[in-house]
């Protein structure tokens, strides 16, 4: 599906971020979901340079902007939102779940520019980074391991933030085999297991019976069931060929 | 939140994968979103001794049971879904948009075991592999960059799948074969169609694969998984004897 228009409003804006490959893994994801304005601010230098001149570094972080200052990243936006594994005792901003934060924030996507904030690897955002912010997202992660890793928490923040925009795929349209189809099926299928010695030579018909409906609860597609068909005639013909 | 106890009917099965940060990074995710258990199938073995030798290797990562072939990984499994990038018209298997995929899963969970399939790197999961999946995830990314990094792909799926967890869901009455009551049944199967001539005698993958994937949608329950492996091994055996 393409990206709506409205993504273009969103900034994600990595503050501090340490280790080049999580830039990468950052700017990935954000082409793979359709938001492709990144932001960096204050770097680890070394960082930003390798992975914005690494083979295949993607447009995303080849156009990447740099800042000093979180400030300075954001001032083009209305609604600047942090993201945490904290909980909420030791913060002082209103934390709101990822799935609710995600509907909030394409609501201002549609009329406004939007940042997305995420903290270095190992401290996340300090309390003077948080600062800047509006409200934060916690992603539900388990208490016994809140943190997760960087580019993860992108992926994972921006497929909640795009996944019900899309489209729906088309359900599989397969044509259900006809009584028919099923029931020449079960009749190849009692004279093979009678052919080989599963039921015996005369026909039972509470034997048979538990055959077909064994049979029908395949519920056989209409060209599978073609093709078990010529199975068992094949089947069905060797036994008869001793 | 502490993790469902149906989460430990998870197992996440990473195929093939080459990079030991990605294994880490998936391991990180399902300790994130607890999902505990983790296979893995004929990585590459740097890999994956380095991934798991690594100071601060998580308990997932150290607990990692590994396999030489997807069908014993899945063996104990009653319902195998795979992950692509790929667009429908390319692919055999019916595809779930990741949304609705989670919520069918998170059904099979509450009585029975599930795999979850991620390919390598590189080339995702072969026809080979994907023939051993009942039916297969698609995470709606971009069209102009569907194909997402590993570890980021495993976060996302495994945050759709906890998300809403909480909201009720029937657990699945019947309990259905595992994968692998039904891989015994295809390769009595496979021994038959080349026994009655259906096949050639020489194994073909994709012959083989086509079949492998029939058998999968007919979504066998237990029971009648007992009876079909019952019928073709007397099948088989009367071909044999003539």
């Amino acid at each position: 599906m393409p990206a709506p228009a409205e993504f273009d409003n969103l900034r994600v804006v990595l503050v501090a971020t340490r280790n080049p490959l999580n830039l990468g893994a950052a700017a990935r994801a954000m082409s793979n979901f359709g938001f492709l304005t990144l932001r960096v601010v204050n770097p680890y230098h070394v960082a930003f340079r390798e992975a914005r001149s690494a083979v295949g570094a993607s447009a995303v972080l080849k156009a990447a902007e740099e800042y000093k200052e979180i400030a300075e990243a954001v001032a083009d936006c209305a609604l600047v939102v942090g993201t945490t594994a904290l909980r909420s005792r030791e913060l002082q901003h209103t934390l709101r779940p990822l799935e609710t934060s995600a509907t909030l924030v394409r609501k201002h996507l549609k009329s406004q520019r939007v940042a997305l904030l995420f903290g270095s690897e190992k401290v996340g955002l300090s309390n003077q980074e948080l600062s800047h912010c509006h409200w934060l997202i916690r992603v539900p992660t388990r208490e016994q391991h809140p943190s997760m890793n960087l580019g993860q928490a992108v992926a994972v923040c921006l497929y909640e933030l795009s996944r019900s925009v899309g489209t729906k795929l088309p359900a599989v349209k397969q044509r259900a085999a006809t009584a028919g189809e099923i029931e020449r099926i079960t009749s190849v299928l009692l004279e093979s297991l009678r052919a080989s010695g599963y039921l015996s030579p005369q026909p039972a018909p509470s034997a048979d019976a538990k055959i077909r409906r064994l049979v029908r609860r395949l519920h056989l597609q209409a060209e599978d069931a073609g093709v078990c068909l010529g199975m068992l005639r094949q089947i069905l013909w060797k036994l008869r060929s001793q």
